[in-house]
């Protein structure tokens, strides 16, 4: 594997960053698979992280803690009540309490530390704008301003070509995405979405995100193999 | 202090991060400190760090941990020998060994994160060009593509004017800095320079950082009052 070319992909266990990977690794990339213990109120996902990277065959997966509980700021890393039971309406109108400040510019600038000490050219991150609950740094200007950024912060980007951000599901939906996985094979009863899952494991069916992969689940006419607390 | 304007200031405890503090605070900002455990072989600058910040009368000094070592990639984390004794046309040719890959970004997007949740309009870093050892992340267009992104990944660049990158030393030399300093009333015995410290806290005197800081107060004909194992 040593002429391999390495990716570097953020992996939180849900649906989104396990049908990233699985892009990642079906274009060839020797995939190092990172994931954060960063406070979050559902360690459930980094369970799934896991055994997402032991069971596609990652080349390394690094767990980076991080306590942004500290910052505070969201509803994923804070005693703010998650919020059960929004509409579509709701869920697409401005930003929720669960968008955790700068986290995806936190999670890519440690990424972007990772691929320029292994020497990956690309990092993958499964963000996408379609279904999304209004997080400014799921948006492909984000994405680019983050690319540029690296390019100047870097020995890669100042000696080399630079360090390249895929989202290679920027556009699709929770719809589409569901059903590219399951073409790619991936199994999604492995994957874990809910933001306040019950204390052994059940996924709350409420939140923003159970209500969007329900929906996902059934737009694709898929079975959802999560299994919901109601 | 309700109505007193925040700044978030990014504190090492070497001599250009307490100069950028003095400076926000002369701008009459409300300054929280922020710090890091990353890993780095000199932790004792982290101690150099809670000292300046208290003595300051920071509204708040926070140390957030995060295990770059673990990614490793430098001699400031890793068992790569610090260079010793080198000329200053070695300084300032290239990438040193020192460099901690992306660890600006990482820095600066933390601080983003904290600057989000407390309502902080600026960020405040030492950078600076003239002396530096030629770290990527330490030059204006580094900073203006990070000031440029974290407008798009944030609620405050998304709703409100976003977080301005501060960079008051960026054109001063080491000699002007430490002037400019004791001009603020800095009390420079308390910062720490030195890369790779005796196990008694004394600075080495031969490292790059040891180096540069020597220079400096002798351009600026002050006294160093720090203590040189050699």
């Amino acid at each position: 594997m040593a002429d391999a070319k390495k990716a570097v992909v953020l992996l939180s266990g849900g649906i989104d960053s396990t049908t990233t990977l699985a892009v990642a690794l079906k274009e060839g990339f020797e995939c190092y698979a990172l994931s954060f213990d960063y406070g979050q109120r559902h360690v459930r996902e980094l369970e799934a992280a896991r055994e997402m990277a032991e069971k596609f065959g990652a080349a390394e997966h690094l767990v980076i803690q991080i306590d942004l509980a500290r910052i505070g700021g969201s509803a994923l890393t804070d005693d703010i009540p998650v919020p059960k039971g929004r509409s579509d309406g709701d869920i697409g109108a401005g930003i929720p309490v669960t968008y955790v400040p700068a986290r995806n510019t936190i999670f890519l600038s440690i990424a972007l530390a990772w691929a320029e000490v292994i020497g990956a050219g690309e990092i993958f991150i499964g963000a996408n704008t379609l279904d999304y609950s209004g997080y400014p740094d799921c948006r492909p200007e984000f994405l680019e301003a983050f690319e540029k950024m690296a390019s100047l912060a870097t020995r890669c980007g100042v000696e080399g070509e630079g360090v390249k951000i895929r989202a290679p599901l920027i556009e699709f939906s929770k719809t589409e995405i569901i059903k590219f996985g399951c073409d790619l094979g991936v199994d999604f009863s492995l994957t874990h979405s809910c933001y306040d899952p019950t204390d052994d494991g059940l996924a709350c069916g409420k939140c923003d995100s159970c209500i969007i992969r329900k929906k996902g689940f059934a737009g694709a006419g898929i079975e959802d193999p999560a299994r919901y607390a109601a």
